[in-house]
C-alpha cells in the first residue's frame, strides 16, 4: 500500500490509491499573475491571505506554496519571501503545504520554518536537480513531487517520460528514499495540441502506480490549454485521471465544476465512505444545476425534465 | 479492432474503441412512465415524437426503442405497439436504433420494420433466453447487447458477472456470432447502496475489453440511483467508464451535464479529432458555466474568476 503522508503541525493527510483524491491548490503562485508577484515583493499579502481562505473554503486538501517572483537573484530574493509566504499560510490555517521552488536555498529555508511533514515540490531527473534535492528531502525526511522531465526537456514520448520518473525513483532509493516518499507528475501535454495526450497520461498513471508503486501529481488545468469552456474539460479529465489511478493534482479547488468532478470521482472510486462528503456538499443542489447546455447542434429547449429511472433499472424485473 | 456496426437505412456508426462513445439515447420506454405508457395504447405517439426529436438535438448517437407497455399477454400486444413505434422513429429520425423488448416475438416483429442493422437489446445469459435470442440474431446478422445476469440473477461478484458474459460470448460463437457483434452491459449497481460498485464496473469493462474483445454499454444512470444531484454523479461516472474502455451507454442525452462529460472524455480519448465537436459546442460558453456550487463546507464567494495558467505550465521554463 503507498501511503504518501503529508502533514501540518496539526492535520496529517494521507495521498494514496484507498484515500479521497489530493486537492493540492495551486493559488499562491506568482508565476504568471503580475499583479500578485507586484503585491508580494511589496510586502503586501493581502491577496495571498484572500487566495488562502477561498480555497481552503472552497475544499482544498493541501495547499501549494510559491513565491517565485521574477527577481535580479532568485537564490537571494526567493528565499525570505518563500518563508514569509509558509508563515502566513501557517498562521491562516492547519492544511499541510507543499513547498513550491525551482530554487534550492529557498526550499531549504521554507523546510526549517515549515510545520509538520510539508511537500517539496518539485525535483526533476536532471542529475544536478537530483544531486541537490534528494539529499535534502532525505535529511528533512520530507516527501517531494517527481517531475518527469530530465537535461533533454520533456519528452513527447510516454516511455522516455516512464523512464525519467524509475531513473528519479531509482536515485531516490541510493538516498534511501522509498518510492512511498515520491509523488510522480508524468506531465500532462495540452489535449488541443496533442491528441494523444490524454491516453499518455491515463498509461502512465497505471504504469507508474503498478509498476512503480507512487502516487501521482499533475497540473491538471495544462490538459485543457487553448480550448474553449476548459472547465468542462478539466472536468472530465479529472475523473478519467482518477479511475487511471491518479490520486492527487496541483489544481484551482475554487472551480467548482472541477471540485464536484473529484467529489464524484472519490465517490465512484469508494473513497466516500457512505457517500457523506457528496450527499453534504450537493443534498441542496436544483436538479437542473450543472452542465452547460452547448451552442450547436443542441437545441436549448431539449432538457426535458424526465425523471424516470435508467433503462437498467426498470428493465431488470423483466430481463 | 473491435467494431460494432449499427445501422440505419441511410446513416451507418461504429461502436469501437477508437470511436467516439456511443450514446444510446433510452427516452423511447414507457417503463415507469405511466403517462407515456397510457398514451401509447391509446395510439398517441405525440410524446414519443417529442422525444425522438429532442434526443437527436441533443446529440444522441442512435435511439433505443422500448414499447413494453404492462399488458394481460405482451406476446399479443408487444409487438404491433414496438413495430408501429420504431416506423414511427424511422420517420423522423435516421439515427439507428436499438430494439429493446424482452419479449422474443416483438424482436422479430421489429426486425422486420427496422431499416438497416439494428442493435437487438438484449439477451441473457439464462439458457432459455439465449437460445430464443441467438438464432435470431443470426438469422438477421445483427449485432445485440447482452446482460451478465443468469437463471441465478444478478450476481454482486463482479467475477460472476464476467464469467456470464464470457458465457455468452462462447454460446453466440456456437451460432457462428463474432464477439464483435456482443455489446456486453456489466451490469451498473447503484454507488449508494454498494460503494464498490464504481471500481467493479471499471475493472470489469477492461477486463471485458482486454480479455473478450467486446465492446461495453451500461444503463448509466443506474449509478446514482438514491443520491443527491444524481447528474453530477453521472458526470463524473461517464468519463471514468470511458476511459476504462467502455465504448456506449444506455442514457439520457437531453442532460447537458451527462452529455458534456461524454463529449469532454472524446476529446480526452483522442476521439474528437482537432476538437471539432467539443469546440463547435462549447466555443460561446461562458467562463462560469457549469458546476454546481456545493451548499456545504465551500463558501459561494470563493469561485473567484483568477485566470492564469495552471502550476506546471508557468513553471516549466524554470524546472
Amino acid at each position: 500500500m503507498t501511503r504518501t503522508v503529508v502533514a501540518s503541525a496539526r492535520r496529517e493527510i494521507v495521498i494514496g490509491f484507498d484515500e479521497p483524491f489530493c486537492v493540492i491548490g495551486e493559488r499562491i503562485n506568482p508565476t504568471g499573475r503580475k499583479k500578485l508577484a507586484a503585491e508580494m515583493v511589496a510586502g503586501d499579502f493581502s491577496t495571498v491571505e484572500k487566495d488562502v481562505l477561498e480555497q481552503v473554503a472552497a475544499g482544498a486538501t493541501m495547499l501549494d506554496v510559491n513565491a517565485g517572483v521574477t527577481a535580479v537573484d532568485p537564490n537571494l530574493s526567493e528565499p525570505p519571501l518563500l518563508v514569509r509566504t509558509i508563515e502566513l499560510v501557517q498562521s491562516l490555517t492547519d492544511l499541510p503545504i507543499s513547498i513550491d521552488s525551482s530554487v534550492t536555498s529557498a526550499i531549504i529555508a521554507a523546510l526549517e520554518v515549515a510545520k509538520g511533514r510539508p511537500l517539496v515540490n518539485s525535483v526533476t531527473g536532471e542529475l544536478e536537480k537530483l544531486e541537490a534535492i534528494l539529499p535534502i528531502v532525505k535529511k528533512y525526511n520530507v516527501p517531494v513531487v517527481a517531475i518527469s522531465n530530465d537535461e533533454t526537456g520533456i519528452s513527447e514520448d510516454p516511455d522516455v517520460r516512464f523512464a525519467v520518473a524509475k531513473k528519479i525513483v531509482e536515485h531516490a532509493a541510493d538516498y534511501g528514499i522509498k518510492p512511498h516518499d515520491i509523488v510522480v507528475d508524468p506531465l500532462v501535454m495540452p489535449i488541443g495540441a496533442m491528441g494523444t495526450a490524454g491516453r499518455q497520461v491515463f498509461t502512465l498513471v497505471r504504469r507508474l502506480r503498478e509498476e512503480l508503486g507512487v502516487n501521482t501529481t499533475c497540473g491538471a488545468s495544462n490538459i485543457s490549454f487553448g480550448l474553449p469552456h476548459r472547465h468542462g474539460i478539466n472536468a472530465a479529465f479529472l475523473p478519467m485521471a482518477i479511475a487511471s489511478g491518479m490520486t492527487s493534482a496541483i489544481m484551482n479547488p475554487c472551480r467548482p465544476q472541477e471540485m464536484e468532478a473529484v467529489r464524484g470521482a472519490n465517490v465512484l472510486m469508494g473513497n466516500d465512505p457512505s457517500c457523506i462528503t457528496w450527499i453534504r456538499s450537493y443534498r441542496d443542489a436544483a436538479p437542473t444545476a450543472g452542465g452547460h447546455t452547448p451552442a450547436a447542434p443542441v437545441d436549448a429547449g431539449a432538457a426535458s425534465g424526465g425523471r424516470r429511472r435508467g433503462g437498467r433499472e426498470g428493465r431488470r424485473g423483466t430481463a
